[in-house]
């Protein structure tokens, strides 16, 4: 009988819960609210009573690994206190693994919500064939991972993987993090809505305009729907999202020369509409991407990508997530396994 | 008695071997000029007779780990062939391992030159305390290395730590690799006389002017002599340095989060003439280095350098590197010393 985790991914919105096998097979998920407005005690205790249901019901198929817990923010890896978290207010500041140990008894392994998808793609998505890969997570921001060796690379302080801050446009939007032209003012859907808003003020985008006032939730899928209607201020702005990730990739396939760059997140669902720009920018942009760039005939982003080459990897491959919005879950699932971590 | 590998530092102009022994003492070093015009068989065929001549002369006193060299451009880590090398035309297409091998009859380890300098500042130099981290220098081009738990970080090609290419300005100068604005069109000793250059020709450069009129060999230097002297057009170049690095170094502090980043090559002598510049544009750019600069009260790139702080370094030093032009003599001696390369 496979041993097993527990998974869980503490987002702004859900919170989910799931027993993984370590060969990857889901044994349960629970899905629940993540009821942030009752406070974190709250959020806390109903997780927690969710990981002692689920655990004890499954160990009689196998025993737990451990738990590992995906949580949006920065987190200081050394004291589990999360630094910062737009996403769970009030939680900045406070010693969450302590608070869940605390409660269940037992350690428990925190981590980034982006480097835990990171590494779900690594272990049973779309990076599961290469050792080292990055993946970047276009949702309402743009979250980052970088796996090395099979395990994520922390960093100094557990804040590597920050790809959403790479700078795209010197003089550009500016960013909360107090930079401007981050990669996340362009890539994220947050930035897509923006951009669409900034259309529509400037007069030209009739198409836009009748769509947003029509819909009081306007969001990136309506502004992705009209794209693939042909409308043209709406394919721009993915064009835009295509230079800016291409060129924010170009940086990283310069820097680190990896085989497997993933791209994943709510906005990845609109791929066909930025992928072209992605890859043009690419290979002007990165002398590395254009040596090992996928053979002509190949399209790019495909080819070698279910293969593993003899000798290793030759081609980089930039390519779509394949987990959607488990990758996370699943790579949480995935920590306590790792031996050392 | 220690052991000691012989480092070979093959550059466009100089070639240096080196008898290193394990600790890090030098205990000879010769420098030949790199007679590149007489071909590439005289340049190897004197490299290795001063290979041999170093070795025989020191293995009375410790047996010899193996041979490293350090060669600009671009290798092939499995054939060891030269992919690409504008210092050492007509080199192309070698198999420049092979030829070594068979003339010396032994194996030696073949490296990029900016690899091997980020691993002798790792090994001896300004990140001897680090386990992790990049090295640009800053030369005629701008050459970079990464360096993780010690050792190069070559990626899936040999081609990782092309730092030189990251994109500071997406619509600014164009490289001949293909992209625009990358750093070394901003940062390196050919950037700065361009950029000095196109100053004098907007006619808004006096000092410049007279500068470059009176001395035929008009370079780098000679407008680091004027900015020191409060020449505001020199002074105003050295800034285009800083922002160039400053943001290329935000780029890599928010993806890797490392502990040390350090700086080299000749225009590194202008260090505190486009210092300051760099430091500004890391605490605004880069959110992990405003997080993990060194405490007030100590100035940006000291402070922790030296020390190995408890549990792990929590603090980012950009610095300037301490092994000069030697840093890639020691960093090829140093590769046969290490296990598994």
């Amino acid at each position: 009988m496979p041993n097993f985790s527990i998974g869980v991914d503490l987002g702004g919105t859900n919170l989910r819960i799931a027993a993984v096998d370590e060969h990857g097979h889901l044994l349960e998920k629970i899905t629940l609210g993540t009821r942030v407005a009752l406070g974190k005690d709250h959020v806390i205790d109903r997780m927690c009573e969710a990981v002692r249901g689920l655990s004890g019901k499954h160990e009689s198929a196998g025993s737990l690994h451990g738990i590992g817990i995906g949580v949006p923010g920065i987190i200081d890896m050394k004291t589990g206190m999360l630094r910062e978290s737009p996403n769970l207010p009030g939680w900045a500041g406070v010693p969450v693994r302590a608070e869940i140990e605390h409660r269940l008894g037992t350690r428990v392994i925190l981590e980034n919500d982006a480097n835990a998808a990171a590494l779900g793609e690594s272990w049973l998505g779309a990076a599961r064939d290469a050792d080292d890969m990055a993946m970047l997570t276009l949702g309402t921001g743009v979250g980052g991972g970088l796996v090395l060796g099979r395990r994520i690379w922390h960093g100094m302080t557990g804040m590597a993987g920050e790809f959403g801050h790479i700078t795209v446009d010197p003089e550009g939007v500016p960013c909360p993090c107090g930079n401007r032209g981050c990669l996340e003012r362009y890539a994220s859907a947050t930035a897509i809505v923006r951009m669409a808003r900034e259309s529509i003020a400037s007069g030209a985008a009739p198409g836009l305009s009748r769509a947003a006032s029509s819909d009081p939730e306007f969001s990136a899928k309506a502004v992705y729907n009209l794209a693939i209607q042909g409308d043209e201020e709406a394919k721009k702005i993915f064009r835009r999202v295509g230079h800016a990730l291409g060129m924010a990739l170009a940086d990283l396939v310069n820097a680190l020369n990896l085989p497997m760059y993933v791209v994943g997140g709510g906005v990845s669902s609109a791929w066909e509409a930025f992928a072209p720009v992605v890859f043009e920018e690419l290979r002007r942009r990165s002398m590395v991407y254009a040596a090992t760039a996928p053979p002509s005939g190949t399209a790019d982003g495909q080819g070698a990508s279910a293969q593993v080459e003899p000798g290793g990897p030759t081609t980089t491959i930039v390519t779509l997530a394949l987990l959607g919005s488990d990758a996370g879950l699943y790579g949480a699932a995935r920590l306590p396994m790792m031996s050392g971590t």
